[in-house]
């Protein structure tokens, strides 16, 4: 299944596709950051972000869009944006015939480091050992998205730990949970 | 100047064009208030709302669109769905290059009734009146569109009273200025 991970947001958008495969497999296709700049007026930025947007879907195709879900409670400062974001992203899936789902932070978290709490650079630690990348996704924005996208592809399911781990994929999961217990 | 008035809400989005002339004439061209149900999926939902503003950008081919204002502080239950609507219909002006501008609702209302803490059924007197509309229109979110609309057409200057007013259009206003104060 082909995911397009979004982490919302009218300055940084974070963008990634992930590709999910046997065995809760998860391979990287694709990793942007759509920006736009504040000196612009709210409707060109929101058309910044959407034609990136647009762009990666109809580029790569996904069947399903994952986003991070926004609450009213958040900083007052950003919430505005970022909602109008998603609203413009959510139309762009509809539009597409593309189910959207909306993840907590909390969640996400939880799927790919198995702690709800987990901190920034844990998830990025996470998400490079489970894509198998060379290198982290920079900014945190970009590897949030990606961590969306991973959290939808195994939502309703437990992630293999311990001696049942077996496949490549699943070793590496089981090892790089330890070393993110090691350094948390 | 043709411009486009929006109430931005997802439950019941207003929307009224009003075309403007000289001497502060506004006539209604069209009204409507789209609207879509609870029960649907936000994304589906904002497709709905967007279906409408779109078809009547095309149809009316205004060359401005004017929006009420929404803040961070409003009420949180409906705030971001409405927030998740203007960037929608943002996205729709910028896309055809029509400039959209933002009202406050106590701007909207100083600009159509002369006080800027004008009740609804006050600023729904006041549209029905300068429109000339031989009803009110209903539900508020529609008469509020087009008051919309009425203030960005008439900003930036002050409105005709008094002894002043020549035209028919300038002596509906005084009298409906004058009849709104006696009921105020």
């Amino acid at each position: 299944m082909r995911i397009l991970g979004v982490d919302p947001g009218l300055t940084r958008c974070g963008l990634g596709v992930v590709e999910s495969g046997a065995a809760r497999r998860v391979t990287m296709l694709d990793v942007r950051v759509a920006t736009s700049p504040s000196t612009l007026e709210t409707p060109a930025r929101l058309a910044q972000i959407a034609d990136v947007v647009e762009a990666m879907l109809d580029e790569h195709r996904p069947e399903a869009v994952a986003m991070e879900r926004i609450f009213a409670r958040s900083d007052v400062s950003t919430i505005m944006g970022t909602a109008q974001v998603s609203g413009v992203i959510m139309l762009a899936a509809e539009r597409r015939g593309l189910p959207l789902s909306l993840y907590t932070p909390s969640e996400v978290k939880a799927a790919v480091t198995g702690d709800g709490r987990a901190g920034k650079e844990q998830v990025t630690f996470m998400v490079t050992r489970l894509l198998g990348l060379a290198q982290a996704p920079r900014p945190a924005d970009a590897a949030d998205a990606l961590a969306i996208a991973i959290a939808h592809a195994w939502r309703g399911g437990a992630a293999p730990v311990g001696s049942a781990a077996t496949t490549p994929a699943q070793r590496r999961w089981t090892e790089a949970e330890k070393a993110a217990r090691r350094r948390g």
